[in-house]
């Protein structure tokens, strides 16, 4: 029995996390949730699953969700904030820590809870963009396993297993091309938010659809790649693969690859984070290969989505500049979903606050709220 | 340093490996080799790699090789036909026998290796698909291992590293298809012996080409996947994949698909094999997935190429009925490469024999090689 804490429980992979453990009761108990401002949400959880604590971070549904459970007299601790994230991060109850809420904000409470000796469940690509070197760091020092949820680390993990470090030569991380796939510039100019959220293959949340069709998301896996698995910037190879079949590779040094396939469903990827090294009857359909569309790959067309020609810059910099990269976005992003920038603008923005900002190259986490928060206020003051 | 027994040293297979040897001359030093009736060959491997031991199985290329030896002050040992074989099988001084003679004669030597401990490096697909239940019982007996050296079998060796057994639902043996992918019975009436030895992927000998053209082959490799994976008969699905790029797949309970790709070139899967667990510098060409064809899947035809369904059936009887379809078709190629019988014949002499011979459930080597030699007598008497 594994007993887990859930930060971010009622978005997309909070809310598939949660279908995974209902499948699997006998393998996992639920001590503790957090969402944002969902008050319903957790309301059903704590109903459902009844957890030891929940934590909200709006003021409101905090306040909402403590007098439902005083109201129905329910023993669930109710906590505020980012306080109560980082408490229920560290809990001695837990196992896994399952980090799924998105942004920077996803930082500091995993750091907690690696310092108090939790496994991670990774979901939010952040923590490792903006703070690989401190959290990786962490995690060796305190012993304890970064378990990737995303469907593309999920994959090189599962393509690792069985084989030496030292006998990797490249990952091969494969991209759907985001719903803009084969588009230029010119065609992106009036490009609407309701076009940048159709993605076409994966089902998510808002921020990392946006990111998906800049093709940020994969810079930012390329970043999170780097440090997850130890491998050079120029060791990992961003393929367009459009079916999203193929969920990411291993090329040996040997010229073997090691792939991992599988449906487009992030119920796959967080039900073997949470049962590695074991694995759990199917939660997902399966693949039928007699019945299988053709497979085909592309190279990434950088001069259209500079996302991800400037992450791989960022990344081979290094120091805060991912983090400086990674706050603009979020800035730029917010502002897209706000209809108050055009489409390309986020590029540019990006880019911008790469050339602007000074880069650190030693840094504590303090360096990296503080630039953090700079960033984004530049950002949002341009506009 | 592994030291090597070679048996089929000049064959396809043995050529490759000694290409491997040559490249790792710090990893490898060859103790014995053999070949049928190939003087020269054999006598530039001594020249080259001095093995203490040779065996011919052929009494005018053995005697050619001894008077070379002798003539030139050679120390290699020359030995003679099966009595040789068993010799160089289980010599004291040697770690691996990398078993890669064409056919049943394979059987005997390999299970004296394995006797006298030694580990296999299997490229005699019919050892395990005549003798299976012997083979691997042996192996177990004697603690040692059988690493696969064929591109499939390979293929899932790898994709089953780092995973539970238990958690295997099913094996995607793959398949180029052969010459023939596509066509009818109707279009296979006059197929002559260049158009099936012409195998559109892989460069192969004769034996197996004709093998590959029926799909005998991939239903040797079900056979053979099934006795060294321990997978039940259904568990086995085989996937036409015309590119060869994935070389096969193991798909596990939890939906997840781990394939294993490369370029078509057996020096990989016999690097691998000869190096488990570790892997070298690649010796083959390195896959290019931004220039690389579509890869596409189908379902095998199995009224056209009766060998594959043939396959299913008799290893699903099981006891002697692989036996009696292996000595069949090694009976009906020969008839068929010396132009005796026509292409479709090879199907209808496997069937007749599977119906003609009676079954034996359990059974000791003797049986094996008495079976064997009366299906093939059975085959060529009637042509």
């Amino acid at each position: 029995m594994k007993r887990l804490t859930i930060l971010g429980a009622t978005g997309s992979i909070g809310t598939q996390t949660l279908e995974v453990i209902r499948r699997e009761q006998e393998n996992f108990e639920l001590v503790a949730v957090s969402a944002n401002n969902n008050s319903n949400k957790i309301i059903d959880i704590i109903n459902e699953f009844a957890p030891l604590y929940a934590v909200l971070t709006e003021k409101k549904a905090y306040e909402e969700v403590r007098k439902y459970c005083l109201d129905n007299n329910l023993k669930c601790k109710i906590l505020f904030g980012m306080e109560g994230l980082n408490t229920i991060a560290s809990l001695q109850e837990v196992d896994i820590v399952v980090t799924s809420v998105v942004g920077m904000i996803g930082l500091v409470p995993t750091l907690k809870a690696i310092q108090a000796g939790k496994d991670i469940a990774l979901a939010n690509k952040e923590t490792l963009v903006v703070g690989g070197e401190l959290v990786i760091s962490e995690a060796k020092k305190h012993n304890i396993k970064i378990l990737p949820v995303d469907s593309e680390h999920g994959a090189i993990f599962q393509c690792l297993q069985g084989n030496k470090k030292s006998a990797v030569s490249k990952i091969l991380l494969t991209a759907s091309g985001g719903p803009f796939r084969g588009k230029r510039k010119e065609d992106l100019l009036e490009v609407t938010v309701d076009e940048a959220l159709k993605h076409p293959r994966w089902n998510m949340g808002k921020k990392i659809s946006i990111d998906s069709a800049t093709l940020m998301n994969k810079g930012l896996e390329v970043i999170e790649a780097h440090w997850l698995f130890d491998v050079k910037y120029d060791d990992i190879q961003v393929l367009v693969h459009p079916q999203s079949i193929i969920h990411s590779m291993v090329e040996y040094r040997d010229g073997s690859i090691i792939a991992q396939l599988g449906s487009t469903d992030m119920k796959l990827p967080i039900q073997y984070a949470l049962n590695y090294p074991n694995r759990e009857q199917a939660v997902a359909d399966r693949l039928n290969f007699y019945d299988m569309e053709n497979l085909t790959f592309e190279k990434p067309d950088m001069d259209t989505f500079t996302a991800l020609r400037l992450s791989y810059e960022a990344g081979k910099v290094g120091g805060t500049m991912p983090a400086i990269l990674n706050a603009a976005n979020e800035a730029a992003v917010e502002l897209f979903l706000g209809k108050r920038i055009k489409f390309l603008e986020i590029g540019n923005i990006l880019e911008e606050c790469m050339n602007k900002f000074e880069v650190q190259q030693s840094y504590v986490l303090e360096d990296l709220l503080e630039i953090d928060s700079k960033v984004k206020k530049y950002v949002k003051d341009r506009f």
